[in-house]
């Protein structure tokens, strides 16, 4: 079969050379990958932040995205949430024995795009191939590297009483475009991923401010669970209103249907800032002119109350407690 | 299931949380991880070295080592492999539902026991579950940072005709340690992997020489393959000698038995360094001066002749052009 992968593609010999060669190198190529030694030299200097994440999404195609456009956004969101600019990537694939080769250039383009969008190279990779039946397609980790400039100090740890919460966009776009995808859902109207890079929003937002305490993307486990992440590692209170929280119509839907809270479902193109409240509206201004924060909303307050919790007043007036998602909302999400 | 692990220990939520204050922060806990920010922060100057490897070894368990003492040593070596002093590392499982929790503790103390002996931390970390039968036990990818000593300029494409080739000890331990594991051979002796981190080894080696040219350690593809690889990104022919070939005897016997040639099979354990002739014996008495250099031996030189090509003098005397691995010798080596 030349048009899917063999397991001698991972047996470091020939055929995985000629992957190399033929169908990574084509898309990726820098000086650094290209001399092809066991490790990629770069020159650093100062603070610099280091990052992983393994991708397992099921499907590898979905509106929006793929695999390997998450791959790269992902690890450069998780780089850009430390206030880092990003600079190297590296990209470990699993594939399965049979997946076609074809998809794997269909992905390989999609990482060319994504990468030179977040303006990323990726210096380091790595192959190996599994038995049909020993890994579902294709699994990519990437880790990746970044400068954090002079004076940025950017933690979960960082929140304190009186600080503004901002949300970059419409929450719930990513799950529910790999779900409805995957259940086969049909809505007159497209769920799409928002899988984006953010390291440029990021940058533009520190232009303007530098009293940016936390920055954090609401991937798996939704706004609710990175939001009780932030107010344990802070030990603060956090304070939202449910009105103020940007939802699509669509996504609003497609969680009624199937009994969702569109708090808890992940997202791949938004951030949540925790900022001193003097600098909140210049920053969403900021936000507001970039495409990835067009929507980008003071959502809520942190306060000296209910430390390590979330309490969210409700559109019908009460405030409850938002806990972190227990249970498993839907696998292999990303 | 309190035993093992559930879909919802990677859900981002209470479980995955639960699962990395219980199972890996116990393990691994160093202040950048401790943070738990979405990367991690470090402080580097000059040249660095960055590289990344999936692990997907089967069985994960084997004599000599694990799927987690493999995936640290291995990211270890191919930093070193570029002279470069590994400081920083991360951790990214993807895992089947199901597995056990104790099988993961021991990896995890098998981890922590390899991140020692390198001296490198292990600074951040990722964990995805992917459904029963989608991914078979535990994969591991290691990315890992270091740092490259000034003046050290080591890469595949630097060795020179007349140069000396070196390698560290006996061949194919690894593989026929895997191999015969998995096909459940008895020898009267143990077949052990020769897994080890040989980033001290290096640094030895280049505390009495700065004339090393290349170095790279002879995984996937073994010892003929490595060399096809120096071979042709240094543009230049590598003659080596078979009787200077060390290989144990039960490594040659089980090799004998199952119709392999040891130069193909898998070390995770040994390196090939070229070095200059000057300095050659030096290095070769500081290897062999350290536990995994102790059978160091002198196995060949740089040639001007067939250049791209390895020829090796056989036993019986005549030469013969040894190829790459073509084909897969055994799947899921490492």
């Amino acid at each position: 079969m030349d048009d899917s992968i063999l397991l001698a593609h991972g047996s470091g010999g020939k055929l995985s050379h000629e992957l190399v060669e033929k169908k990574f190198l084509p898309f990726l190529a820098n000086p650094a990958l290209n001399r092809l030694d066991d490790s990629a030299v770069f020159e650093a200097s100062g603070r610099m932040a280091f990052t992983t994440d393994g991708y397992v999404v099921n499907p590898i195609f979905f509106p929006g995205g793929d695999i390997g456009k998450l791959a790269v956004c992902g690890t450069v969101n998780d780089l850009a949430m430390n206030g880092a600019s990003p600079l190297y990537l590296s990209l470990s694939a699993i594939i399965e024995e049979g997946f076609l080769l074809s998809d794997l250039e269909r992905i390989m383009q999609s990482i060319k795009k994504a990468a030179e969008e977040a303006e990323v190279s990726i210096i380091a990779g790595d192959t190996k191939v599994v038995n049909r039946g020993q890994a579902d397609k294709l699994f990519i980790t990437t880790s990746g590297v970044g400068t954090i400039p002079t004076g940025v100090d950017i933690s979960g740890a960082n929140a304190r009483a009186g600080d503004k919460v901002l949300l970059s966009g419409t929450i719930g776009d990513h799950g529910m475009a790999i779900m409805s995808q995957r259940e086969g859902l049909k809505f007159s109207m497209t769920l799409e991923s928002d899988c984006a890079p953010l390291n440029k929003l990021v940058s533009q937002m520190l232009e303007v401010s530098s009293r940016i305490h936390c920055l954090r993307d609401p991937t798996r486990g939704g706004l609710a669970t990175t939001l009780n992440e932030l107010a344990r590692q802070s030990n603060v209170g956090i304070a939202i209103e449910e009105t103020r929280i940007p939802v699509k119509e669509e996504v609003r839907a497609a969680c009624e249907l199937l009994g969702l809270d569109p708090l808890y479902v992940a997202n791949e193109g938004k951030l949540v800032a925790i900022v001193d409240p003097a600098d909140a509206d210049k920053i969403l201004a900021r936000m507001r002119r970039n495409t990835y924060g067009r929507e980008a909303a003071i959502i809520g307050k942190i306060t000296k109350e209910h430390r390590g919790k979330v309490a969210m007043k409700t559109k019908l007036g009460p405030s409850r407690i938002v806990d972190m998602l227990t249970g498993e909302l839907l696998p292999r999400i990303c």
